[in-house]
């Protein structure tokens, strides 16, 4: 088992790398770049890594050199020989060769497109250019990389026993979690930190303890190469990217007005079953499934990423009800800003009611809040997102005017489009 | 640095002896060892090993194959070369050669002599018998075994993460300890917990803990294994059994009476400066002190090892001061079940009007209490006598009833002639 507080001691002589692996990602980033590869191999996008804690200055936290340092070495990572086998021979949610042949030989030959980075106001600005499926693949890596450099930076002073105790606690921290869900009769949880997790070891520790711990309600991880160590099943379907540059490329307003389902039109041509998550949230959930085709309410669930997740879970369940669908048999999977409390609060209020799964993130990975003086270690909302695609900007509503992005004028444009009116606005937690 | 939960797993494959070197004992034993080596070789000693805890129910929780394969490796072992040079060329208490080539020649050639051990009543009755320099040398050892063993037999069906939380909150409990006590100025603090630890690799743990945590105000460890590794002080004086056997020996009353001071008069021949501390308590603190030749109150300071630890206190400095020495150069060391607390309000009280000096024991290295379910690791009190000295029964008394051992008549007629009349009885803990 690794150690993992002389580990992070050892960080002062730069043994250990923060992305370790190209699979190193979620694993929907792989199913969408698959998609991508195969419908707009083309498209030119830009991504940019966005701090929405603008109180973290990251710029003064992270010395350049040490985050030029990482990114490089991301850059100079292939695909191995073993991940590779894995990739091409694993089942995926049930089914055997889920990547092409024609994919992983793009994948096997792959290395990351050059990044540009600047510093501004106390922050970096970190952008990607290149063809969409290969800048995609930019977005896990490079949030997990100023995550962890932020929580060197904190670390860095600290004593070796220090160091071990203040793992000590977060160990404790994570174990009452566990403690705590382990109780709740029919719980399906899966791990969806790596974007904002502490650190790969720290999120491989947490793993492991969801998985002795939780045994079978513990469905598995987003993240490849854990999946891969540790022989557990890899979990994700899709995300906003597919819709918001889906949305950026149409050329009028009634192509925008459609953008959203020929994304799932795509989707529905490649997967089926438990792939078939619909993520309805990026320009308005209610609007989004009020003018769905029918086929969508066949697909297998909802995944509820950002507003209330109640009211959303409670629209989806009216949905699948007014379109003839039994909503017991739809999943709802709930990822946004997920702790012990409320999932066991979602869970009680709809099992039963439809089939409540949970994709817990950062408070999973990286819950170190409280175990540092000034609570240094507490996550930060970081995001890195498509914010152009063939040289239009993108745009997302979500259901939090607090998580929307966009020039005002596009907002505008799509709030009209997609006919969202008044929204609540809900502080963001990570 | 070690992982000690890991460990804690391999012990299913017992890769980690419990008591891996001749060293891995208390330093006082060897001293006595030397002394006993010179002044009383040829005496005939038996050793028990006494359980007062007996609600625990040692042959019920621990195997006795394993129990012998644990003795057994102990009896295996002799000196390193890496040993003998530490022991010979190492500076103890600011002297050179501590250890005399004749004892170090006798030392490097012993192998433990053989133990006996049978079930009664759901203890294990373990004996020793031989010669005196050989015989102590099995207490620590013997009382290091069957601790472990016990939390080992806890341990064992605990899986990997629970072990690794179980260590967690063990170091969050020892830290915590660690910061309050630095924050008491002028504090000096020894590991004296060897004999009843949670295991060699937690003991070290618990020693470089309190290195990292309290620098200066930790003085040293008793235990001579882990001073030669980690470049620690070694510490300890002399303790009972040197007065139990003297005074078993002693053919009348007037012998008898004299025998406690026998001891230490031979011992003042050998050491002199810190090493000369009195303990006091093994027929009685006050009377052994009232008695005293005059001689002794310039030694340099009293251990207190039983009864109420302040009035002890007060009782040495009362007695110094009867004697025209200057109490506040005067070392008291407290060595009986310290915690925090009780650490923080001795050296309130005393610092100042002597040297208070703390020598912690199982608290420090073994304080599992309220981690497990049942509390199943909670220290209890294991202790490893002389009882017979050349046929003849050997009588200890201390200021706690409650630590006398010895046949009552026996007992009886120490009272008489060490004149102690009614003692208070106080709980013990370890």
């Amino acid at each position: 088992m690794v150690d993992i507080a002389t580990r992070v001691w050892n960080h002062k002589w730069k043994i250990d790398p923060i992305v370790r692996s190209l699979i190193d990602t979620d694993f929907y980033k792989l199913l969408m770049c698959q998609s991508v590869f195969r419908n707009k191999p083309d498209t030119q996008v830009t991504f940019s890594l966005i701090n929405r804690s603008t109180d973290i200055k990251l710029a003064e936290l992270v010395d350049e050199g040490e985050l030029r340092e990482q990114l490089d070495h991301i850059r100079s990572l292939s695909l191995t020989r073993g991940e590779s086998t894995w990739l091409r021979g694993n089942t995926f949610y049930g089914k055997r060769q889920m990547f092409t042949p024609a994919f992983m030989e793009w994948f096997e030959n792959l290395k990351l497109p050059p990044y540009q980075l600047e510093k501004r106001d106390g922050q970096y600005e970190l952008t990607f250019e290149g063809s969409w499926p290969e800048v995609m693949l930019w977005e896990i890596p490079a949030l997990a990389v100023l995550m962890e450099l932020r929580g060197r930076a904190v670390l860095h002073d600290m004593r070796r026993f220090e160091l071990q105790v203040l793992y000590a606690r977060a160990m404790t921290k994570l174990w009452e979690k566990v403690e705590r869900l382990r109780d709740v009769p029919g719980l399906r949880i899966a791990d969806f930190g790596t974007r904002r997790r502490h650190s790969f070891l720290w999120q491989d520790w947490c793993v492991r303890a969801m998985t002795e711990g939780l045994g079978e309600k513990f469905v598995g991880t987003s993240n490849c190469l854990i999946a891969k160590n540790r022989d557990l099943e890899a979990i994700g379907t899709n995300a906003h990217e597919l819709p918001m540059v889906y949305a950026a490329l149409a050329d009028s307003d009634e192509d925008l007005a459609r953008a959203p389902y020929d994304v799932l039109s795509d989707w529905h041509e490649e997967h089926d079953g438990n792939l078939r998550i619909i993520l309805p949230d990026t320009y308005g959930t209610k609007g989004f499934l009020d003018r769905a085709p029918d086929w969508l309410a066949g697909w297998t669930g909802i995944r509820v990423d950002s507003g209330d997740p109640a009211t959303a879970a409670e629209t989806a369940i009216d949905w699948w009800t007014s379109r003839g669908e039994d909503p017991t048999k739809k999943m709802v999977i709930f990822s946004d800003g997920l702790d012990t409390d409320k999932i066991i609060d979602l869970h009680t209020q709809f099992a039963g009611r439809c089939r409540p799964s949970f994709g817990w993130g950062t408070l999973l990975t990286n819950d170190f809040r409280g175990l540092t003086p000034d609570d240094r270690l507490a996550p930060f909302s970081l995001v890195c997102k498509a914010v152009s695609a063939n040289g239009r900007p993108t745009v997302k509503l979500s259901d939090n005017p607090n998580k929307a992005m966009g020039p005002d004028s596009e907002i505008a444009r799509y709030k009209k489009v997609f006919e969202v009116g008044k929204q609540e606005a809900l502080e963001v937690v990570v």
